[in-house]
């Protein structure tokens, strides 16, 4: 069963958050909350979903993972403002790990400078960026391109869940 | 006087509008707020500011206003997946009439393609962004290039409102 790293802080989108971690948990995988601060409380953006940060990004290495999720809403925004964890996020592309991004979690790996020449989608807010950073984007539920499975939106949700599912299997 | 159209959505910064807008009116300009919907009321992000919206973005043009401003926080995201908003904002470039955009609200003016060759700041988490935009950015509080002022964040507000007001003068 695999280790799965969600890095997430305040504001994520809460069924982004919600969703994949209880398909990964349902499957057997573990879950880590990696965030800015180990014991922090953060709060989803739209039912206050809480998430304790289990382990700080400072001290987290993709090494100890087996696959990475970024949910959406505000929480990348507040990420890639820290380059620990835009480090962290560039780790799992190097490695070649699987990392599961939908909405606006792809603002982590544009920041990351880890999408050139890669295939994905993305909330459409952010579709330009994601263009900009020398990526093709689509507009399309799921995208799964070697590592990348990306989505757009929460309404991508099911399709999202089974693609991330079906990669750690 | 000038006429001012502030494009202004949810989750706004409410500082990043109140402050321009206030030095904007004393200084004698006339302030229009366009949104998504007339009418409608929005609110920021962490004081619950309310705006109502004078007019939608839909029938607003820049030929009938002097200068856009474009406060930050989550509201230039919300308005760059309207692509009426987008177009607001690039007529404004492509007019060469001032443009006065602080911390996210360079957002909608990456979506619009309107950066390349400019210079400019905005808030540390897009920055990544702006120069995948094709633009320079500096990391200082205000950046003046010809019709183009911008800003980082809140702090930056004293400078950002003199340069705005010194713009119009």
């Amino acid at each position: 069963m695999a280790k799965v790293a969600v890095i997430i802080d305040k504001d994520f989108e809460d069924s982004e958050y919600l969703q994949p971690a209880e398909a990964l948990k349902n499957s057997g995988h573990e879950i880590v909350h990696v965030g800015l601060k180990e014991g922090e409380e953060v709060k989803g953006k739209k039912e206050q979903t809480p998430v304790r940060i289990d382990q700080s990004v400072k001290n987290a290495t993709a090494d100890d993972f087996d696959a990475l999720l970024i949910p959406g809403g505000y929480s990348p925004d507040n990420l890639r403002a820290h380059r620990e964890a835009v480090d962290f996020a560039l780790q799992f592309m190097n490695a070649k790990k699987p990392v599961f991004s939908i909405c606006h979690g792809a603002q982590l790996l544009i920041t990351a400078d880890a999408l050139k020449g890669r295939t994905l989608t993305g909330y459409v807010s952010i579709a330009q960026d994601i263009k900009n950073a020398g990526a093709k984007y689509l507009d399309r539920e799921v995208v799964i391109d070697e590592n990348l499975i990306t989505s757009r939106h929460p309404g991508d949700l099911p399709a999202f869940c089974k693609a991330c599912v079906n990669k750690l299997r």
